[in-house]
């Protein structure tokens, strides 16, 4: 029965605010219509599941460095225009919150509050280094681009953000 | 009878104007082939569809600032790479031309005539304080993101540009 | 029967490192499953499948300048964020290769040899006044954005990168 449900498959590669709040806008809207809504988590996607501090140090000194200049989490997410130094960034938040909009925190709750489920990809993890505990515990399975082919071939909107 | 035509519905998030060529390149073929076609313009995207001047200056500071730094119309448009203060994508433009190849401005008017269809996202203008007479006339709908997904679901080739 | 295959098309519109390796990704999972996969090369994804050495030079001068400050092949990839002046992307390909990840010209003979099929998109090539003898050999066809929906409107999975 499950099968019959209308799927959305989002995949998330990159980690700019304006793109996170666009993919996460699509979802709820998605989920809210009935719809079986996953979002694959890859590359610079990961920083918005990343709880932004590393239980485990990763072992290599290349993904240490990585780790250095493209530290996770989803408050540390910018702009992919107009960030300047932040200020850009900072008034955008300041300007959503005036309006009433949700914060990427509670866009995140509210997804998962509707049923959409988070998926990161072991190979960014493996390449970064990352482990499960360095994930969001809102994350519900990890899995390779097999496994999203696979669903995403079984879906009626397919997104690449 | 509407129904059974196949459609596209493109996501226009993007301003860089490369990209936004692309999005109505893959318009245009796809609405001489017959198919009911749209184009869901938000974020930055809004930007194409912007007159480029605002008739009511937006009420917040924020909104206004914003305004400042971001100032649409379809001439404004940059590409992602290659700007290079401007001379890049002038540049582009000219060799567009040299080439015969339809400009922005060309390209709106030729998807209008062959029956695209324009949205605004609501979610999008609200957030940056623009108004229905901020936009070209040439958008056919303001709507939000259900409108879009509810598009999506029925639709055969779907992209996220 | 062909048409019994369910199809992937990816249209490549990027030339950064990163999103270049996650459409191969995805169109290398999708040729693994039995998917008819095909990656429609466009704009700066062209960089991806020239040759790197221009055998005819461009005839004119706004080409030339292109293709100089816009010089393609797989080598000359950067990362879409902390390029920082090549030590990024430099850290990022020594990364995947202690991790033993495919690189890029790897991943262009493996999705070769899993039959994924290469199209450059004529517009751009005109443009930038590239002929047949300055793409890969790996190329299987030239075509357009009607070749592209027409394709992407018989496809499951429609992503555009």
């Amino acid at each position: 029965v499950d099968e019959e449900r209308d799927r959305a498959t989002i995949v998330l590669f990159s980690g700019d605010l304006d793109r996170v709040l666009a993919a996460f806008n699509i979802a709820v809207a998605a989920a809210s219509m009935g719809m079986e809504t996953e979002i694959f988590f890859t590359f610079w996607g990961l920083n918005v599941i990343s709880s932004g501090r590393r239980v485990h140090p990763p072992s290599r000194p290349l993904q240490r460095m990585m780790q250095l200049v493209n530290r996770g989490g989803v408050k540390r997410l910018r702009l992919s225009r107009l960030h300047m130094m932040g200020a850009g960034t900072e008034a955008m938040k300041r300007l959503m919150k005036e309006m009433r909009l949700p914060s990427m925190e509670e866009m995140i709750s509210l997804s998962k509050d509707l049923g959409v489920r988070f998926i990161a990809c072991t190979t960014t993890m493996g390449l970064m280094g990352m482990k499960r505990e360095d994930l969001l515990p809102e994350v519900d399975e990890l899995a390779g681009a097999a496994t999203y082919v696979e669903k995403a071939s079984r879906s009626k909107v397919n997104l690449f953000i």
